[in-house]
């Protein structure tokens, strides 16, 4: 049986609320075998009180030794099988700039390059042109109009934007127009089935006057169109789990990432405090928050370990104001580990606590990753945290008599 | 490859018995986060005398976060997967009164009902009648023949009693007559599908028959027909591990779990003890020996905290008669948890313990939650229970060269 089906058959409503705090790649390494990770190392009381009494684990992102990327490591700790419900590159792009794809768009991610009289391509990049002159560069497109069509261009960075096609019927199975090569003319948009003919067909018309705008540009006087996508069907959160959520978060990808399952994104909240001031704001009003922390990722990304101990205990200061809103459930976790020493997303579990009236008290005393390797949740695949948090909430009924 | 196919590809016969006790809803709960379990809190010296040699581990019923009822709860301790094999509810029920349906049987869950003059509902459940005087009912409708079709008519409780229509090609896909509301006539019975048609025919004249039947009641004059179901096709314990095994309950669902998968139910034991000499009176005879302790699962279910530590303690008292019999392997578990803070099922996975010669002894020296959770099964899904227990009985050969 599907797990989604059978989440969905079980899903109870009441007004059990859960709060799930993402603290991005907060799972390490030691830089030295032997030694002590990141979050082993920072001085965290808050966190290391709620292990005393809530119940850790090790959630595995996809599956061991795959390591994540933002996309699939937030489907995992919403519920979906990454594996299973797979967001084009396209759609990605447009949620890492916080553009949440409707149902009838397909998204793709453009290069700005230069090309030469003869039409053939001379720097594939456009020089990389800076990120503000690409912005303006941009605006100018939004001139172009086709018939039954909306569409938007959105600004990304240095010569990368996104561009989304809005109208029935269209495919996303289109060959990338780039073809990886100076020298060369850019490639005619395919479709592969009649849906994606019909979206080729606009790409083109879209190239066309796209070109003609750009004419007189000295870098950007041209474009390549990649990684066409629609949006991946995914069962929304008052579906799947009858839950109104909510979306915290101060970057546009999680926000985008968070509208892909229907959660609503509130507030403009700039740092960590914010969030959760937004948080108290709207407690009232939603059955679960996804409250992001982007740092800890960062930190762990620049490869600094120090900055990232500090991140961590940045993380645990505003654990007791969690805490006071008593939440029936709440989950702390990462969507990914980000250790220092590799300074970049890694294949390792992820720490991951639960507290909860139900939560059943394992050995641990402090949240770290050498602890969750043997506490009471186990090692499981992410897509089973959001189950285990619905259940330590007490809103998923018996399966069967 | 199919899990039943790989284990009776390589299960070999033998003479190493298993026994497994389960305890049913053994899992518990701290009544207060931090504190101990039922199982942390009892005194248990025979239990932990195992742990310090066997090997412990958690079962997860159906995967996490996921509550099971005893039906799909025992099917995954018997090594079916309980997401694979439903068992319909009228087969589920016929299982509760211990009666075990056969390849060729539809079995349906039956309410009493009063009617008025003209047939509409006026009480869906005919005043709840009691139990005795609803069994003397049930009676008088084994008077119904209908030719070709062996009949079984068995009261349950209160308003409520087992039909079971035994012939060639009946199916179960059959929808329910109760209209689920008063004021209306009972629907009639319609099959989706050829051999279901053919048992709609039958339940049509079941009805009819009935109705003359009860026409002079005072309340149940009449009857609803839900829950149709075949019993679900499971391979037997014979066929899946070459076991001949036998089920040793005090309670009839339990038994009838246990005919479901082919093992012979042995005994008429009213208490632990009795349980314990029957499995000493047939050791002789049988492979495998389900062993089934129903109060750990009852005082749970009361809430009574104390009086489920006080089961527990039961339940250790025996052990030692158990291991005198010396089998080579035993397996204590339970079907699922039942906190007392509950006083119901949980979705909480279950402590799980092997002994045998094959144990490869771990770091536990209690047998609990939070020993059994970082124990050297570590965390599985109770289908795989069963290929363990043979394995640690060295019935199972190796898979490949």
């Amino acid at each position: 049986m599907d797990l989604h089906k059978l989440i969905a058959g079980l899903a109870e409503k009441n007004n059990n609320k859960i709060i799930m705090l993402v603290a991005d790649g907060i799972g390490g390494l030691p830089m030295t075998p032997g030694g002590k990770t990141e979050l082993e190392t920072a001085n965290t009381p808050n966190l290391d009180a709620l292990a005393k009494i809530g119940v850790q684990g090790m959630s595995l992102p996809i599956l061991p030794g795959i390591t994540p990327g933002s996309g699939p490591g937030h489907l995992g700790l919403f519920g979906y099988d990454p594996l299973q419900f797979i967001i084009g590159r396209g759609a990605l792009e447009a949620a890492g700039i916080g553009f949440a794809c409707g149902p009838n768009d397909v998204a793709m991610r453009c290069n700005f390059c230069t090309v030469g009289q003869d039409g053939k391509i001379t720097d594939r990049r456009a020089g990389r042109i800076p990120t503000e002159e690409s912005a303006e560069v941009v605006k100018l497109l939004r001139a172009v109009k086709i018939p039954g069509v909306e569409i938007f261009v959105e600004p990304v960075k240095e010569h990368r934007f996104v561009v989304v096609f809005r109208a029935e019927g269209l495919g996303g199975n289109v060959a990338d127009t780039d073809p990886q090569a100076i020298g060369a003319l850019p490639l005619d948009p395919v479709g592969h089935d009649e849906a994606s003919k019909k979206t080729a067909e606009i790409a083109k018309e879209f190239f066309n006057q796209a070109k003609k705008i750009l004419a007189g540009q000295p870098k950007a006087n041209c474009l390549t169109m990649r990684g066409f996508a629609k949006r991946p069907s995914l069962p929304s959160y008052e579906e799947l789990y009858g839950l109104k959520a909510a979306a915290i978060a101060v970057y546009p990808m999680y926000k985008g990432l968070a509208s892909l399952v229907g959660m609503e994104v509130i507030g403009q909240p700039a740092t960590l405090d914010e969030e959760i001031d937004v948080l108290y704001e709207n407690y009232d009003k939603y059955d679960f928050f996804f409250v992001h922390f982007k740092y800890t990722d960062s930190r762990g990304e620049d490869g600094d370990f120090d900055a990232k101990v500090k991140m961590v205990e940045e993380f645990d200061r505003v654990i007791p104001r969690v805490m006071e809103l008593k939440p029936a459930c709440l989950v702390v976790t990462g969507d990914h580990s980000t250790p220092a020493k590799m300074a970049s997303h890694s294949f390792h579990p992820v720490p991951t606590l639960i507290v909860s009236e139900l939560a059943r008290t394992d050995a641990c005393d402090a949240y770290c990753e050498m602890q969750a390797g043997c506490g009471g949740l186990g090692h499981f695949e992410a897509k089973y945290l959001m189950p285990l948090a619905m259940a330590h909430a007490n809103r998923l009924g018996k399966f069967g008599a």
